[in-house]
């Protein structure tokens, strides 16, 4: 049985990843990217997101390694920029499914969900599983943590050498 | 190829989800209910939270039926709130995961991830896949949305009888 007690949290890979694509519209952001979205523009309208707003979060995302930027140029326009997930940010898509898959059984109206993840080699349903490295499938409440290598212990007493 | 412009998305699963628990503390307190904490008072201190926020919050998942608030007495003390996730909440567990193995991936020190998802029944690692309904292994950058039936069309031309 895992003993929350003994470990601190400031290390938590679930609270680093949210201090990146936590906020609200950088996860839209995140979805927009999924669905193919690229330009600035494109963005700002599809979102209804203001500019500046759209601009700080792009930054963060550009920042963390998450979308690469990119000019293109438009036939008679000047020079602009699309954005486009990186394979870093490819790797956050489970987690865009996962709040989907959410949604779509507990928030969806009777007519179904509104957009199905496909395999694109093959056209079949994608869907996110939980699996055991001996190859079970695991339902969520079957999960348990265990301290990791980096977990860090909480402790009170004083460091070795110390007073 | 999906073209995002055809569709609405305020019927969006990620974005209801999002709503839901995408706020930053709403999040960290799912994390706390899959660590298998469930007192208010082991919240709040676990996660250094203002009290009336985490009152807020709470309120928020019990609202939404992801945690059942119940009552227990310890020996000699008054009533108190204890908060246990439900099957509903537990079908959360995978986006926390998602969160978690993106951020043991990208933010993880040498020394590794703090946490290790376990399987309860026989220990092993649990890992998030993605598969399609044929049995392909499904990496992130091959997935393609296609609208579902709950697809919402923009549409600018009035509607059937309208003016």
């Amino acid at each position: 049985m895992f003993d929350r007690e003994l470990y601190r949290a400031d290390n938590c890979s679930v609270a680093g990843t949210l201090a990146l694509v936590g906020e609200r519209w950088t996860f839209l952001v995140l979805r927009e990217a999924f669905f193919g979205v690229r330009r600035f523009d494109d963005f700002a309208r599809l979102l209804g997101i203001a500019r500046n707003l759209l601009t700080d979060r792009l930054s963060t995302l550009v920042d963390a390694g998450i979308l690469a930027k990119e000019p293109y140029r438009d036939q008679g326009s000047r020079e602009r920029m699309q954005y486009r997930l990186t394979a870093k940010g490819a790797e956050l898509v489970p987690a865009v499914l996962a709040l989907m898959q959410w949604g779509d059984r507990h928030l969806a109206g009777p007519e179904g969900p509104p957009i199905r993840p496909v395999h694109a080699g093959c056209g079949s349903p994608v869907q996110l599983a939980l699996a055991c490295s001996a190859g079970h499938h695991v339902p969520p409440y079957e999960i348990e943590p265990v301290a990791g290598p980096g977990a860090l212990l909480v402790s009170n007493a004083p460091a070795a050498g110390a007073g």
